[in-house]
């Protein structure tokens, strides 16, 4: 099984892709998807929307997941990771994947064992967990930690709602 | 020149099309695309991608004018509100088209002349306007509303930003 883990933002958007054999996990490919400042937040909406669609085209993921948003700074920010997490699922959603979501404390708990690792802990054991050669850009990393979520959570899951 | 105006929404997405033939306004359609509750979010947010691909498609217009987003009654509103949007915008950018965006009172000035007008005599005079039968749908009114912002202010344009 195939799993994209993303992590939307207006900035940057994180990906990460990974292999389920048996109880065996498999780095296939990490990234991150930069959206340039200087174009129109649109512009930006759709450089996440095509960046995504590509990765997806070329890996043919069986599931997508993505990190549960509970805080948001404010409004404002929650309104620009709004449209970027939307921008995100609509290209999943759109060629037919089903998309997971899970909390922070889900994904901490997967990676490290522990709720309350700290950020460099989990960078450091996706690095371990996948035999990457360094640690990896840190959304990606993001995005690699909730795709290992989705694959230690099979039977369990929990589709995405509102 | 043909403008599509959206009201994007989580719940309810309303669209409006005109075109401005000279200094003639001229109404094209209106409506709402409903999401189903019971749907999934990600599954909702397709339902707004693919209603106004639809739409788009079917009326080819030369711009997209959505309403600017200030107030959000609190962060877990704003990140749904955006989800939507985010769908929203991709669906039109994703083709090709500009998206211009407006403030409340830049709406309401174009409509009624005044940025203190009530939502009620906004209707009718989008009603009057567009001699319309009868008062459009809240959602499809306000996106109507957008639109005719747009025509209005073609020359001052403000490209969406972030």
């Amino acid at each position: 099984m195939r799993i994209l883990g993303i992590d939307p933002g207006s900035r940057i958007t994180g990906y990460g892709l990974i292999s389920k054999e048996g109880n065996r996990l498999i780095h296939i490919d990490n990234g991150a998807i930069f959206t340039q400042s200087a174009m129109d937040f649109p512009q930006r909406l759709q450089q996440i929307f095509v960046g995504l669609s590509a990765v997806i085209s070329q890996y043919q993921p069986d599931a997508v997941a993505v990190e549960s948003v509970f805080l948001a700074k404010n409004a404002q920010s929650a309104l620009k990771l709004g449209q970027a997490r939307g921008a995100a699922i609509v290209a999943a959603v759109h060629v037919g994947l089903a998309v997971f979501e899970y909390t922070a404390l889900q994904v901490k708990q997967a990676v490290v064992g522990s709720g309350r690792a700290e950020k460099v802990q989990v960078q450091q054991m996706i690095k371990a967990l996948l035999h990457l050669p360094e640690v990896a850009q840190e959304d990606a990393s993001d995005a690699l930690a909730v795709a290992i979520c989705h694959a230690h959570s099979a039977g369990m899951n929990k589709l995405l709602k509102g």
